[in-house]
C-alpha cells in the first residue's frame, strides 16, 4: 500500500478523490490538506459533502492540514485538486520530494511534464527523468489533461492510430460540476445555456495535440492536426457531451472506425489496472444515444461513451459522432487515479 | 385587411400563430382549423394554451373547423402548422384555391415551392409563377424553413455576400418547444441531453443551400458550399442555440464580418413590414451571450442574436460564432407571417 | 424459488418490477405481460427502457404476453403494475387462481383487500382469507398503498404507536417518474411546478387511515385522525418530497419521537426480508435534508428520509418535519415486492 | 417628480428597483448606491446585470457611490435592498434625513416601524409620526414583508375581514431569484429540493401576525391567530408558490371567499396607484393553475394569482388554496415601490 495525500481535498474534485481512493486496493489516505480556513478541522467537518454518494468513514476524523509542503510528510504520492493559480505555486514545491498526480492545468504545457492518459501515450512518463534532471527534484510531476480533452482524445486514438486526421471540429455541452460546485448560478442555467467557459476552448486545441504529439528528445512534438472548440455551458448536473466531427487525409469504411473504438484497450487494460474501465471506448447503435444522464457512470464513469457514428453526407472523408465522458471521474480525479496506477506499476 | 385562417391552429405552432395574428395590421383570422376531435368545439375550448402569453378574447370564440378544404371558404391565406405528413396531403389541396404560408416540411425541397426568408431569398417568389402555371392552382404554396435552418442562414447571408464560403458546421442545442408541447417527456431531458432530432440535420444541410442557392430557369440551383450538422435537445424551454464554425475561400478581417452582420438589413426592413425586426441580426459583445434565456425574446422573437464572433486560431481562413434564435417565433410561425407580408406586399 | 409474472412489465413501474426481481434470491421471473401491441416481442424489443441502470439481460429474450389470465400459467405470484383502470377488470380474473400483488390503486380501498406496508400494518394480511372465502378465490389481492402515502405513513406510524394523532397537514412535492414516462411534458414542468395531481389527496386522506386503521370483523375499521393533503408536481426525475404537519391530541417530547423513528423496525427487519432496509425511517440532523437527489436511494431506495423534524413553535402540541421517499421503488415496485416477501415468509 | 436613490442597486432585488423605477411617473432616479468595490464606477459597469429585461438607457451613465449618509444628497425617498445586517447600521442613518422604503428585513419588526402592504394595513403609517417623535429623525423608514409572507398575507386579508382564522399552515416552493443571483448553485438544484431557507418560517409566522394586527398605542398588537409554515427552495428562477391551509372559527361558504378575494381591493387600488394591479387577487377556476412560469408576471408582478381553492373534505371550517406571487416583484422591489406611492400620495 502507497500513501497518498489529496491537495485541496474539500472541493469537488478533492471530494471525488476521496471517494475513489477511500477504498482502493494500492493507495492509503494519508493527508487531505486545503486552505487555512480548514487545516485543523476534522475533514467532516471542513467539507461540505457534495457527492449524492456518502462520505467514506475512514476520512471523516483525519486532520485537515494547510496546503504547505512544510506539513506534508511520509506519503508517496500527491493527488492535486488544486486550483491552477495555487497549484503553479506549491505543486513545484512538493515535487522537490513526492510524485504529484495533479489535475490542475498549471503545468500541463510544460515541455518536461507528462499529459497522461494511460491508454493513449504512456510512453509521455519517459518525461519524468528528464524533468527530475533538469528540476533537481526527487519527486516529479505527472498531470491529466483537461476534463473535456481526456474524453475527445481518448475517442480520437483508435481512430489516429488508423488514420491521418486533418482537422477536428468540436462543440461541447459541458455540465455545471465542471465549474466547481458553487461555479454555475442556478439563476445562470436554468432554462438556459451559457456559451462561454473561460480557457476551455485554448486548452481542448493545445491539450489534444501534446497528447497525441510523439516524443522528440526532452519534449513532446505535437501531432499535427488542426482543432477547434466551442464550449458551453448546460443544465445537466455531471457528464459532459461534444459534439465532434473529423475529417481524415483519406477515405475510410465506417465500420474499421467502428470496430476500432469498441475493440480499443490500451496498458491500462493489459496491466489490469484497479481503475482501468475494461472498455475505455463503449460504441453504442441506439439512435438517440450516448446521453449525459444515461451514460455518465459508464464503467464507473471511467468510460467514454459514443454514439451516432456516421460517415458525414456532405463533407468528404469525414465522420461525425457525439460522445459523453463523466468530467469529475474520467475527465478529472479519475484519470489522475489511474495515472498514479500507471506509475505505480511501471515506475515505482 | 386580409383575412387568413389557420390550418393546425391548436397545437404549439398553430397557438403562435394565433398569438402573432391576433392583433395584426393587415390580417383577421377568420378560420381555425384542427383535427376532427376538435372539430365543432369553440376555440377556447378545443386548444388546451400553452403559451406564457393569454390567449387573445378575439379566438375564444371562433368554432374550429376540421382540416379539409370543403370547410374553409373566403379567406385569402392559410398558415400552416400542420404536421409533415398530413401537409403533403391537404397543403396541395388548399393550394388549389388559397395562399398557403407553411412552416410543414413537406413542400419545402419541391423545385417550384420558395423556400423563404424575406430578408435573404426574397427572389425565390418568382417561382409562384412557375408553380401555379406547373400545377394548374389559383393559389399556391411558400414555405419557410426549418427553425435551425432560418437562424443559421440569416447569420450567413451577410457572410455570403462577402466572401465565398468553403464550409459550415453546426452543432444545435435545441429547445424542447421545437418537438411540440408533449414532445420531450421531463424523464427524458431533466439532467440530460438528448443527441438527436429525427431528420433536423439532414434539413439544415439541404434547406440551407436551397435557400443561397440562385434561381435557374424554373428552379434554384443549390449553393455550393459544404454544410454538415449535429443536433441535440437541450432542456431550455424556448430558443436554439447553435454554434456555428465556417471556413472560407480566402482570408478576410473579422471586423468586415462583424460589420456586416450587424449592419444586415432585406427587404422586409426596406419595406418596413410589421413583423420585420430593425436588426435581423444582433451582434454582441458580451464574452458569455448569446443565452437563450436572455437572447431569444430580441425583437419580439424575430432577431437572431449573435455571438463569441471570433477568428479561428488553429483553422485558416476560418471564424467561429454562437447564435440564438426562437424557434417557435422566427423559426415557424413568425417565419410564415412574415412570408405572409412580403407576399402581400410585393404581389398581392 | 417462487415463480413470478409481472402485469403490464413495459412501464415505469413495471421496469422497476423486472430491475428488483432480476436477481431476487426467492423469485423468479417467468411471465411479463403488456397491451396487445407488445405481446409477441421480446421483452428487449417491447419495452423502451427508461432506468438509468441497465436492463437485466435474463428478461432480454422473455417473450411478452398480453395481460390476460388465459395466456399466462404455472406462477406462483403476479405483480400488477397496471393502470387503474385495467387493473380493477383484470386483477380479480387472475387473483381467482393467483397471488396478486399489486400497486394499482383499483382495489385497494376494497375492505376485504389488504392495503399493506409490512412494517406498519402485516396484521391486514388476516383479511386474505375473508376475501378468498368472500370471493371463492384460489389466489387474492394485496396491495400496496399510493406513493405518497407510504412515506407519510412510515413515518407516522413510530408516532402513533406513542401518541394519539389528531391531525395530519401535509404538502407534497412530487417527482415527474411518478406520472409514468411520459406523463409530464418538460414544456410543462421546466422552470415550474403544477400544483395538481389528480386523485393524489384524495388517496392519502383515504389510504392513511385504512392503513393505520384496526381489523375489526370483516375489515378495516379506519383511525380517526384527521388528515389533508395538498399535492404538487416539481422538476425533480426521482423522489417524492413531503412537508407534514401534526398536531398531537397531548404535550410530547421531540427527541421521543425522534428516537422512536430512528428505532423504528418492523415484522421485514425482523424476519430479514430480502428487501427490507435495515433502517425503514432514517433520520437526519442536518439542517438542510432530506433532499431528493441526495436521499431517495438510501437503502437501495426502500428507506424513507427524514429531517427538519422540530417542535411547532406556534401551534400546540404539534411537530413538523420534511421526508424523501423513492416514489417508484419505496412507494410503488419495491413496496409491492416487499409484500410479496412478506407472505412468502408467513402465509406460503 | 420625487427625486429617489436605491440603496444596494447592483444585486438582484436592486436592479429589479431600478427596473421598475427608470420610466416612473413620480419617482426620478438620482442615486444608486453599492459597496466601495463598486463606488466611482458607471452603474453599467458595476452592475452585471441579471434580468432577462434589458437595464434602462438612463440609469447606465449613473455613478454609483458608496452605501454611506455621507455620499448621498438631494433626495427625497430611498429605496433599500440592502442585506439585512447592513441594512441594521444604516438604514436608521439614512432616516435621520431620508424616507427610507426598505425591503430588508433588520426593521421590520420593530415596533414603531410601519410593515406595510397598502391594500391590507395602509394604517400602519400611522407609526410614523411616532416612529419620528421616538427617534428624533426628520426622515423614516417604512419596511415591506417577506417575499412569502406578502403574497400569503394578502390573500388572507379579505378572508380575515369576513371571518376570525383559527390556524394557517402553509407549505412554500420559493424560486431561486429569493436567494439572490448566486445564493443557490446549480449543483444544489437540479433535480432536486432543498428543505431550508434560513429565518424565513420565522418571518413568515411573525410578520404576518404584525401586518394583520391592530394598532394600538404605540404599536401593532399582532393578530391573535396561529400560523406555522415549513418552506422549500425548488429548481424555479422566480415566482414562490405557496400551499395554505386555513382552519376558521367557524363554518364558511366557500364561493363567499373566492368572491371575496376576486373583489378585493385596497387603498393602492382606490388611489390609482402607478403600481397598483387592478386586481391584487386573481382567482383562477383551472384545476392546475397556478404555476410560477405562467402565472408569476400577472398584472406586471404585482398580482397574486390564487388557485385550487376548495373546502377541506377532512377538517372541518377549513379551506385549502394554492398561491403564487412574484417574489422580487411583489414580493420585494414592487412591494417597496408600491409603499412610496402611498407614502407620496397621502403623507408627503
Amino acid at each position: 500500500m502507497l500513501k497518498v495525500g489529496i491537495l485541496g481535498a474539500t472541493g469537488m474534485v478533492g471530494q471525488r478523490f476521496v471517494s475513489l481512493l477511500a477504498d482502493h486496493p494500492d493507495f492509503e489516505i494519508e493527508v487531505l490538506t486545503a486552505s487555512p480556513r480548514s487545516a485543523g478541522k476534522k475533514y467532516e467537518d471542513a467539507a461540505k459533502w457534495y457527492l449524492d454518494i456518502e462520505m467514506p468513514e475512514s476520512v471523516k476524523d483525519i486532520t485537515v492540514v494547510n496546503t504547505d509542503p512544510k506539513e506534508v510528510e511520509d506519503v508517496d504520492i500527491l493527488f492535486s485538486a488544486l486550483p491552477s493559480n495555487i497549484a503553479a505555486k506549491v505543486e513545484p514545491k512538493f515535487a522537490e520530494k513526492y510524485i504529484v498526480a495533479s489535475n490542475a492545468s498549471a503545468m500541463r504545457m510544460e515541455p518536461d511534464v507528462p499529459l497522461l492518459i494511460p491508454e493513449v501515450n504512456p510512453e509521455s512518463l519517459d518525461l519524468i527523468e528528464i524533468q527530475q534532471e533538469k528540476r533537481g527534484w526527487e519527486g516529479f510531476i505527472v498531470t491529466n489533461p483537461n476534463c473535456s480533452t481526456i474524453a475527445l482524445t481518448l475517442t480520437l486514438k483508435p481512430i489516429y492510430d488508423l488514420f491521418d486526421i486533418k482537422r477536428v471540429y468540436v462543440a461541447t455541452m459541458q455540465a455545471v460540476s465542471g465549474a466547481g460546485y458553487a461555479g454555475v448560478p442556478s439563476m445562470a442555467i436554468l432554462d438556459n445555456i451559457i456559451p462561454f467557459i473561460s480557457g476551455e476552448e485554448e486548452k481542448i486545441e493545445t491539450e489534444t495535440l501534446k497528447i497525441l504529439g510523439t516524443l522528440k528528445d526532452d519534449s513532446i512534438e505535437p501531432a499535427k492536426f488542426k482543432i477547434t472548440a466551442s464550449c458551453h455551458r448546460v443544465p445537466v448536473l455531471d457528464g459532459h457531451t461534444e459534439a465532434v466531427f473529423i475529417e481524415l487525409e483519406e477515405n475510410f469504411d465506417i465500420e474499421d472506425i467502428k470496430d476500432a473504438m469498441a475493440k480499443f484497450k490500451g496498458l491500462p487494460q493489459k496491466l489490469n489496472l484497479p481503475s482501468a474501465p475494461k472498455k475505455p471506448i463503449i460504441v453504442l447503435d441506439d439512435e438517440d444515444r450516448p446521453q449525459p444522464r444515461i451514460d455518465r457512470d459508464n464503467e464507473n464513469g471511467m468510460a467514454v461513451t459514443v454514439g451516432r457514428l456516421r460517415k458525414d453526407n456532405t463533407i468528404e472523408n469525414s465522420l461525425k459522432y457525439v460522445l459523453v465522458g463523466h468530467n469529475t471521474i474520467r475527465g478529472a480525479a479519475g484519470a489522475s487515479v489511474l495515472n498514479a496506477e500507471l506509475i505505480k506499476e511501471t515506475i515505482l
